[in-house]
């Protein structure tokens, strides 16, 4: 069972009704392609968030940018929210129709338009997902980076300024989008940037929504960079005394200047958990899973530098991994880390953070939280994309045991002021949505949280687009 | 002399007096710091454009941020226009008073506020310039690469999203602005973004503010990232027998993913002007400047791969520097280009392009470029940070003859045209400002153009904040 909403964000819940006439002219519009079954709309009512929410009140499934124009001309002229959906992997509550509404499913919208290898870039659909994508560019070499937990949309991890375990080296969905179409509140599609790696012409649009959570418009095609396969990729996981040697090992990297593309921290604990969920065998210590990519000496330069700072920590039992299949068995106990953690507990759900801190304070941020944690007797695991500062725990939790919720969400709280008061972010890529409403006024201050207010209302006067989303209005 | 606003621009100018009521009270606040000296004016009053204009009406000496504010509320009170100054650098006309108003000259405040050299980032106020900014670093190990021509601000680095020579390996200001304080409009001061490296924390107002000339806000401190110094530095020249195989190497060097920190493009034409100025001999050709950063086997690597590929077109004479004094003796030429080619016709002004297109596409822009160019007969300079696909053209006309500036801006519109329909951007680097006003439309759209006045309606409703550059309202 879901929990229903914290009572501050109630009043942004169903002030509106949807009129049947508006039910009635997208029918007519999509004679095939609006669905008001309850089952469907269920579906599109919840994503991976722990809140309860009603379900929308129609579903659309757009097949072109026309389509999504429409949607939301008619969704305009009634006053009525329009609630993108991709493939629902959401972990804030992005999708829920707190206001009621139509969702529209842009996930039959997955074709890649444009691969345009020879500049390292390609555009897409906002339906195609990041493995569908990898797949289609496969074949030239080239691959894009950006890999949320989920098999995400394109359109949905821009919406939510997703990143992943490569961003350390690669960057954020923040970096890598160059363009995208955009369908703005008033149904005019318009497109922001280029193709062109750098710009100063005008005001950012594409950063802007970039992260703007459907609350601007709704992304119907996303032009993002790719990169060069490396010529040598390799793989390594290290197993540390403890988690502040693990920690410190990174910050050393990363001070360093190591051009290291992806360094993960699991703590003993999910160790465990994934040992009995995949049967893995690894030492139950905290590890660091490693990659680097580059020449064969520059790989070769790296893995010997990082060695070196790890075993200056105690970390030992380095092993290694060159081929695919190898690297696949190894990142397993990352992947996998969720799932083991939820089934470790039947029935448990799992409140997660998103805190990102300045490398120089992973070691005393991540520290106290898991003092704290474990003081609290809740169990949890705790994953990392510790060379960017950013790690995950997830409590798990009873959701029929309303006092486990609220001990986690006090040990979330308490994470996130730490994290504030160490000069960093309540989320580092996960977004807002509904769950780090109070967050992020917390983070940035009422005037900047205000400036977002404005532009939201110039943006979409009739508040129709995905409202309740990141502020209260 | 400077040429007059286009006239599509004039309804723009000179809409408002200000107050002597203002004036008055701007005496009060900054009793020694508020100048209405012509001399002081006029210095304020102009930047490297070509235009003319009245200059502003008073000029404030801010020293902090509540000195930056208390002007903009007196401003907001008289809606009279407020026109950031750093040091005056902007090629566009970003600093040119054309509404009238008070110019605030930020060059005092110019202390590095805080050198987080573990996290490797720098907080300073708006005044600091790249070079002081680098002197102030030095000792930590650390640089900050970004380095348009001019010894520009921090604060109008970020108003420009300007960048430079080392752009193609560490990004522009886009990239490189982590957070900002800022005062908007109604005198407010804000604060966007954290020192987190990554975040997901709702809109990001760091990069709608960054590359938004001084129209939302004032800028009044600046977080960049910093880099380890490399351990190897190379730099080296190599001379071809055209440009296109000059450019041709380039794209392959990009396509291949080497991590080049610079590639620099300067045509025969210009490496004669600065063998004149700096009588520095270099062969008469087109010629690349390059520049690897890593670690010494990774830079003899990069190093040996781009001999290689520049060999396949015809590339020789490579001239290698790895001491600072080498290297510097080799970028004097890439430094000095602007004055050599301003030397080079006694009285002229330059009418600098700034298009950026797909690497892929870099070749055809530039090439049939240069064929017109030549075909004018107005003599120009030519260089690039081709790395990128950006290069500029520098027109070199004769301010007293409308008719070589007519020509250099027919020119120019034909670039542009050009880049956009190859899927590039009107401006790499310098801004819109007043000068590419009719190509952001041209580029964007009505659409996205919209989007930009109504957030700028928004966030100034009375239209204070360095009105008339961008877009006209």
């Amino acid at each position: 069972m879901n929990a229903p909403l914290p009572e501050h964000l109630l009043p942004e819940i169903r002030q509106r009704e949807t009129p049947s006439a508006l039910i009635d002219a997208l029918k007519a519009r999509f004679p095939d392609r609006c669905s008001t079954a309850l089952v469907v709309r269920e579906h599109h009512g919840r994503d991976e968030s722990s809140f309860a929410a009603p379900p929308p009140d129609a579903v659309v499934f757009a097949e072109s940018t026309a389509d999504v124009a429409d949607a939301v001309i008619l969704a305009g002229k009634y006053h009525v929210p329009i609630i993108p959906f991709g493939v629902g992997t959401s972990l804030e509550g992005h999708l829920l129709a707190v206001q009621g509404g139509i969702s529209v499913d842009v996930s039959r919208m997955n074709k890649v338009l444009s691969i345009n290898a020879e500049d390292l870039t390609v555009t897409v659909q906002p339906g195609v997902t990041r493995k569908q994508l990898n797949e289609a560019v496969k074949s030239t070499g080239l691959f894009f980076p950006i890999d949320p937990g989920a098999d995400a949309t394109l359109g949905g991890m821009s919406a939510t300024r997703a990143s992943g375990t490569n961003a350390v080296r690669y960057g954020t969905m923040r970096e890598n989008v160059l363009a995208l179409e955009v369908v703005t509140a008033s149904g005019q599609i318009i497109r922001t940037g280029t193709r062109a790696k750098k710009s100063s012409a005008g005001y950012d649009l594409t950063r802007l929504m970039v992260g703007s959570e459907g609350t601007l418009g709704v992304i119907t095609e996303v032009t993002v960079k790719l990169y060069p396969l490396p010529e040598a990729i390799s793989a390594a996981i290290c197993s540390f005394p403890s988690i502040e040697a693990a920690v410190r090992t990174t910050i050393e990297v990363i001070q360093l200047g190591v051009p290291i593309a992806r360094v993960e921290l699991i703590d003993a604990n999910t160790v465990r958990m994934v040992n009995t969920h995949s049967k893995l065998g690894l030492r139950e210590e905290p590890m660091l899973l490693m990659e680097f990519h580059g020449s064969p000496n520059s790989v070769k330069e790296q893995a010997e530098l990082v060695q070196e700072l790890a075993s200056g920590h105690g970390g030992n039992a380095f092993e290694w991994a060159s081929t695919p299949e190898e690297r696949t068995r190894l990142w397993t106990a990352r992947h996998n880390a969720y799932f083991a953690a939820i089934q470790s507990k039947p029935g448990c759900r799992s409140i997660s953070t998103d805190t990102c801190v300045p490398i120089s304070r992973l070691a005393d941020c991540l520290l106290e939280s898991v003092a704290e944690a474990d003081a609290s007797g809740i169990p949890y695991f705790l994953v990392g994309h510790v060379g960017d500062g950013n790690f995950h725990f997830g409590y798990l939790i009873d959701p029929e045991k309303p006092q486990e919720r609220e001990a986690a969400e006090a040990l979330n709280h308490q994470l996130v002021n730490r994290a504030l008061s160490l000069g960093g972010t309540c989320s580092g890529e996960h977004g807002i949505g509904l769950h780090k409403i109070d967050f992020l006024v917390l983070e940035t201050g009422d005037g900047a949280v205000d400036m977002m207010r404005t532009i939201k209302r110039a943006l979409d006067p009739k508040n129709i687009m995905n409202p309740g989303k990141i502020f209260t209005l």
